[in-house]
């Protein structure tokens, strides 16, 4: 057995040509309780660090990669982040300086349980101490002291990538400025850990384990092979497995395997299982398994909010629709715990196939790069509209976020001359950048659409993902000066929550509103005898009007006494003579800007 | 080693005290084209067969199950479907003949992997044909014929039962009267696939497996608790195993095992599949998940509603809202298939939070149980109202199903004298009950009401559960002579949608709906300038109305003209004055019921 100083044995997979070894002789306590002597860590770095230091970025990989997350030159391998670091890419290496280390545990030149023990008689193996995201996090920290970098612009993972951000932004608040938390959750759910002992136990009872001790003879590889077959089904969706199994069902692919090959499901786990022993060490897979299925930051919205307490950044979160390992609720619990801390955080759910594999594919992250890119340009102030992919016409109400801005004119008379704002169907950000602008700060956004979420960001908008039906329940009582609801009253099914909502998290509540008694729909339906249609949010047929309330000025007055509202001011509107109504305006105004606050107050 | 003549050598598990074996030397050509020489059938009987044998039901067990489905007296152990099984039980043994046996290729009895070969000389162990679906049934068919069975009044089974269930429809079309398919499908998922791909490579890879010729040796435990801790995570949903292991995440319970041990999920995993190592046979898993994986009616409906083209029978289908292994919706495909053959097919998707295992628990099968009985009463002629359990209150518009039938006697005076019907809303089938009664026939109910499915199911009603806004694709053109909107139009969202497949799937619509521009509602925009109210369907407020379009009788008119479809005949009534108005209906009617057909007949 030959061994470096470090006790670094040998490295499993390719190699790593651009990586560079950082080695102390500083003892590790990690948060179990055992020590660790001395420590190996490997990295590699992409661009230049700024004189003032401020462009940092860490990149913290998941699971199965290691330090090489993109390519350094033409002829360098790609890394497993490629199509998210270079220059000019969303992590653009032009203007960041980019540091991705392997993780403590892992398997690619950092300590780990290949590494030899202390006494070098023999390697770690099975006896290497249980490690957590947190110690993971203080090996990073180290290293970047030995790089001399006081803060991090940013530190950005996915999985438990998105877990190690995570802690960093608790662990270390004063230094770090911003975490991307991709698909990543407050903690793995009891069915994603049942998985993961599923294949730890494949692995612990492969005749080759030999209590962890086998790097001198054969390994587990069928157990590592199992355990990696079944993780990767859970990387994937129900959705993305149909489409690339189900037309060759019986057709496995031609591979020499000593796994099962019917099914072609089977032969392309077959195929995955057998490389990634090839790349990847088996007592690594049960110690970082291990971490994620630990990884806690509690149960229930108070648990979570008091793990996130520490944290000062920015954040963003990216989950996708189809991800069942980290799902989109999970991400959303960390989301809803910072917007009930008042934090800058913003949130996007991607429509994806791929399940939680999204983050590393080309296909899924097309708006998911945009993102990132204006989060991070916004974290150095550069922002500006970024393009956003053209989506499909839909028939949802969404499309009538975009039209029909004329009230904001009328909202901003209502607005007091500063304070906190946060607006309920912000769309793409045009009114809070207007209201930024004016001084106005903090502010919200909360959006349903995607596209407009990311317009929204680009322009430096913290902006929440979210449905205004049902998604302001996290916003703390009293938490903004103003609530705005602009023209979107009319396409909300529970009218009263979101009423009370708008009362009970700001002093204010500003509601625009088209007003279904105005004199000619009223006429309509009296002379016509149809569903009253006119110029704007009523210019839809009965058969497929994408609103679903249809209220006029006394009706949202009448609710408003009843649910014990008062309103405090008001600006009525005929808009085809752009003039104010004050005679009259449920007869004569065709729009209504109200005012509103709690009555008890 | 001893075995008897059937080449059985000894039972795994509990003993089967009241289980026969019947024997039969004629050779058996399974379809993948082995041949087994000799055969033996474990099974179980309860009740007494009628004299004309018109009471037998045949229970088809599911991949784990035995014989022994319920208990044959009061010392006697529980069956797996106790449940459902026994006196006065869904399954009622007071009024059926019920036959259980175990399955070809399974370990309790049944010619399978541990039974001897032909010569004497050893088990079959892995060289056990490949068994199918199919081939299981053949085996119960010729177990029938033994028993003097001409016949079954059904077949019903969950999971690997209900392939079975649908095979029997398939094969023995005539001597099969209703088929009871529970968690089943079309075919097993890619992902579901990979699960038991992943299961089966664990067992064939523990040192132990011997190439399946471990009897007389230590067997593959490890790798069948695998398969089985696996496959037990995919019998069960995320929601429940939240609930039972999250508050209790890091609180392992304390039991003896060789497996991982550190989460409460795991230690749950590791006692399942350690008591399952005690009772099954690892070569048998091997065989029957293959067979499960095996079975495949096609993908698309037209491949599946060619496999089914053979069945006679009456069906009813059971699903559960989080079964994921055999999800509602693949259920759904054999249910449109036979729909879009017009065969008599009831279904019902029933909320649960227990995922696959549903049908086997008791809160889970509150109303499965219900439906079963109602359904295999109607089996045998005996029809009549169910208890539903109470639900509680909803805001969906699903309420407004039950009140306001006053229409009926309008609709019924627009039907012809007789001719099929398919009621899009049915409710709880008390239309069709009186359709029925005046000799329409076939009735098809359509209702997206659970409770309410089970109800009209009790009538006798062939009812599908499904929602009419997205439900109709299945049925063929021209299928009906009328079809049945009734004051449903108002609720629906694609009203386009449904109008055009109204006048498709049926010679005649008949569409009733309250009329918004009755003269009291226009009245109250004119004068009061609300969102019109009166009694009836429009007897909501506008901010939570369950209404989602307002149709006036004149909308309605212009959008048929507009769809190319006539209006053939027409009532419109004032239902304040009990009276049929002729003159400007739109103003002086409440309620139109219409009867349109596709203009360019």
């Amino acid at each position: 057995m030959s061994a470096d100083g470090s006790g670094h044995v040998r490295l499993i997979g390719a190699p790593l040509p651009h990586a560079r070894a950082w080695r102390s002789d500083d003892p590790l306590r990690l948060e179990g309780g055992d020590v660790l002597p001395r420590l190996q860590v490997t990295y590699e770095t992409w661009g230049a660090l700024d004189e003032d230091g401020g462009n940092a970025i860490l990149v913290c990989h998941a699971l199965s990669g290691d330090s090489h997350a993109a390519s350094h030159d033409a002829d360098d391998d790609p890394g497993w982040w490629e199509l998210l670091i270079g220059p000019g890419k969303a992590i653009d290496t032009d203007r960041f300086f980019v540091i991705c280390s392997n993780v403590l545990g892992g398997c690619r030149g950092t300590t780990g349980p290949d590494f030899l023990r202390p006494d070098g008689e023999r390697r770690y193996g099975a006896e290497f101490p249980t490690v957590t995201v947190r110690d993971m996090v203080e090996v990073q920290r180290r290293l970047l002291d030995h790089l001399g970098i006081d803060r991090l612009a940013a530190v950005v993972g996915g999985s438990l990538g998105g877990l190690q951000a995570l802690q960093w932004s608790i662990d270390q608040p004063d230094r770090v400025g911003a975490a991307v938390v991709i698909a990543a959750a407050p903690r793995l759910s009891s069915q994603g850990i049942a998985f993961d002992v599923v294949g730890r136990n494949a692995i612990r009872h492969d005749a080759h384990f030999a209590e962890g001790q086998y790097y001198d003879g054969p390994s587990p590889e069928a157990g590592l092979a199992l355990a990696r077959m079944l993780a990767h089904i859970t990387y994937l969706s129900d959705e993305s497995m149909r489409a690339k199994f189900d037309p060759t069902r019986l057709q496995p692919r031609a591979i020499e395997t000593g796994f099962e090959s019917v099914f072609s499901v089977g032969s392309y786990l077959a195929y995955q299982g057998e490389r990634f022993v090839e790349r990847f060490d088996a007592n690594s897979y049960v110690t970082l398994t291990t971490a994620m299925d630990l990884f806690d930051l509690g149960e229930g919205p108070e648990a979570i909010r008091e793990s996130l307490a520490k944290s000062r950044c920015a954040f963003l979160f990216l989950s996708f629709t189809t991800d069942w390992l980290y799902p989109v609720e999970a991400s959303q619990e960390l989301v809803d715990a910072l917007v009930a801390e008042g934090r800058p955080v913003s949130s996007c759910i991607v429509e994806s196939p791929a399940g939680h594999d999204s983050f590393l594919l080309e296909e899924s992250m097309v708006l998911g790069k945009q993102i990132v890119a204006a989060f991070l340009s916004s974290q150095i102030g550069e922002t500006g509209p970024i393009r956003v992919p053209e989506e499909p016409e839909t028939d949802e109400p969404t499309s009538i976020f975009y039209t029909n801005r004329l009230d904001y004119g009328l909202i901003l008379r209502l607005m007091p001359e500063t304070g906190s704002v946060v607006d309920l169907g912000c769309g793409n950000g045009e009114l809070l950048s207007i209201l930024r602008d004016r001084g106005h700060a903090p502010l919200l956004g909360i959006e349903r659409d995607a596209s407009a979420v990311a317009e929204s960001i680009s322009r430096g908008i913290v902006t929440v993902h979210a449905d205004v039906d049902s998604g302001l329940a996290a916003i703390p009582d009293d938490a903004y000066d103003v609530a705005l609801l602009s023209q979107t009253l009319q396409s909300i099914l529970d009218v009263v929550g979101v009423l009370r909502e708008i009362v009970r998290i700001a002093k204010r509540g500003i509601v625009s509103f088209p007003n279904f008694a105005h004199r000619p729909l009223r006429e309509m339906l009296q002379r016509e005898g149809r569903l009253p249609k006119e110029e704007g949010l009523y210019a839809y047929e009965w058969y497929d009007t994408p609103n679903r309330r249809f209220p006029s000025i006394l009706d949202f007055q009448e609710l408003c006494t009843t649910l014990g509202i008062e309103i405090e001011d008001a600006i009525y509107i005929d808009s085809a003579r752009e003039a104010e109504v004050t005679d009259d305006p449920n007869y004569h105004a065709d729009l209504a800007v109200v005012a509103i606050r709690r009555a008890e107050r």
